[in-house]
């Protein structure tokens, strides 16, 4: 059975994708098998993701961009991402409905994601779903999310192209969006540009543009552990001065709702993929992404083997009296555990 | 240095308060040694978690709260949490000028935590402060969350108690915050309760209360790896029909701008902690947050020992280009990492 849902998923039968994504997103039996036949196949898509605040009109600027990119043939993936979830569950929903021609398109696979058990998982369920997305052919992936909190960075981390969505009423709080959405955008988007204020969010984005490097800081490494997190900034600067040609994001006009801007963010785009490719960018990102998803299924692995142990878990609930007598502490305890753990651990399953 | 930061904690001088937070926060030298003493001296505290979606006033009720304590006598913590920082940093400083009376109170400690380098790591900062105000003898620890994401379910449940804040214009909203919020609290509060619709939305949660059963989602243990996830609603049925007298989270209303209503809140808290007690529920809660604190001691541990290993990182840098090429995939160079960690992952450092 799993043998057949390769060779259908290898022949590009729309059903096999669904399947071999629901596998991956619930880390069904045999999903390391299937990423793993995934990730010989990826590299051929381009990834763009679209972050910014509700209400700024991401769901129809990515319909509309689904559409150009579908009357140019290609065929494309959207992820939706709710990191919010399961608190706010109710935006997503209409969102989709609103796309609903989009959805209907055979060329066009839509997947929503909300938070999984634990909250890490999120930019890795985005990332294998856009791997197995990317195996199967699709040509671009449009990356969704919902909202601008630190889940939100860590998935516009994992596309090629970052697309920054704002309204002009967000240029009140501009100055407080600075520190995160200024440094993963690639491109800005005033969106609902024919409401007061469109001009002036644009030429305050634009002064900031001028008071930072030409590099983003999403080119360095991820924070994993102490030392992979220090020196970010001076890294950053490293990667700027070396790069004589940075890329200066560009700040767009659209109002989504009336198809009007899409075509220049489409031409942005390609733009941008050429100098990702033309500087080694790409290969850079690629790379950085290839390094963050092996920490992230060596964590995961440890994490499964540790706890889904029986004797494991019996041991630990064994420890919880001299715990809560303070005869021991938690970072006696861990020691112990770790201790005890190198087969588990260390045992390819 | 360090034994006289730990005399002077024990002495309950305030500047060795701050200090010893600082050395926890930062997980800086010797934070192990300070958290191992401080774990013995736990379990005096009360810890009151006050969450609810942005603008239903949680900051004011939280000063309202602390002034009530104050009044009787009681020493107080807060920690207000942040997880939607760097984005939106600005909106809890605002929050904290709004304190500044209670913030220049002797008995009262404040302090701010937003977004750490990975996201887990924001409950597990606030449970080590907690930890921390606890065994400097404060008598009540106030966690206040700016909004309604999963990472703020996550440190509610770091809490004895679970206060939800909403406000009438929450109305609307309400059968999409079901999920998450309604699953946490032990006590609701309709905040602004002057303004129109604060009857509609009692009855809303009073309805909603009937529908489900007493016992909390909260009072399962916490979702790590597959095992120890499933099966979560089945043990949630088992512990309401255990526990007779379940606690049906009462819906109290306040104006926090004006104090009204906050005396109700306290007593309502003293309630609760008495049926904790009674009940056995905080005995199970703290355990529950035991168990669940040595399993992030033992990732953290785990993931620092093997990021903060120079050979681990060169050893991944130099199978880069295999993967890159796709002769190897994520999932075997993880098992190889793995397999030539053991002596790494359990040695005790």
């Amino acid at each position: 059975m799993h043998e057949r849902l390769l060779a259908d998923f290898a022949a590009g039968k729309k059903a096999a994708l669904a399947r071999a994504i629901s596998v991956v997103e619930n880390h069904r039996a045999g999903f390391e098998a299937l990423l793993g036949m995934a990730h010989a196949r990826t590299g051929r898509a381009q990834r763009i993701g679209l972050t910014g605040p509700p209400g700024a009109g991401k769901s129809t600027l990515t319909a509309g961009l689904c559409r150009a990119y579908r009357a140019e043939g290609l065929t494309v993936g959207i992820i939706a991402v709710d990191p919010t979830s399961p608190f706010t569950g109710g935006a997503l929903l209409g969102d989709r409905i609103r796309m609903e021609d989009v959805a209907l398109d055979p060329g066009v696979y839509i997947r929503s994601l909300a938070t999984r058990g634990s909250l890490g998982g999120l930019s890795s369920a985005t990332r294998e779903i856009c791997d197995v997305l990317d195996a199967f052919g699709v040509d671009r992936i449009l990356i969704e999310t919902v909202g601008v909190g630190q889940t939100e960075l860590d998935i516009a981390r994992t596309a090629d192209s970052s697309v920054v969505v704002l309204v002009p009423e967000s240029g009140d709080s501009i100055q407080t969006l600075k520190a995160g959405l200024m440094e993963i955008a690639d491109i800005f988007i005033v969106n609902k540009s024919d409401r007061p204020g469109a001009d002036r969010l644009r030429n305050e984005i634009e002064v900031m543009l001028g008071m930072r490097s030409g590099a983003t800081l999403r080119d360095v490494p991820a924070h994993h552990g102490v030392d992979l997190s220090r020196n970010v900034a001076r890294q950053a600067r490293e990667a700027a001065s070396k790069d004589g040609d940075a890329w200066i994001p560009p700040v767009l006009r659209t109002v989504a709702s009336k198809d009007e801007g899409v075509a220049g963010l489409v031409e942005a785009l390609d733009r941008h993929f050429r100098y990702l490719e033309a500087s080694g960018t790409l290969r850079d990102r690629r790379r950085t992404r290839l390094r963050e998803r092996v920490v992230e299924v060596v964590e995961d692995k440890a994490r499964r083997r540790l706890w889904n142990d029986a004797g494991t878990r019996q041991w630990l609930e064994e420890r919880l009296p001299e715990l809560e007598a303070g005869h021991a502490t938690p970072f006696t305890v861990a020691d112990d555990l770790l201790a005890r753990s190198a087969d588990l651990l260390t045992r390819t399953s």
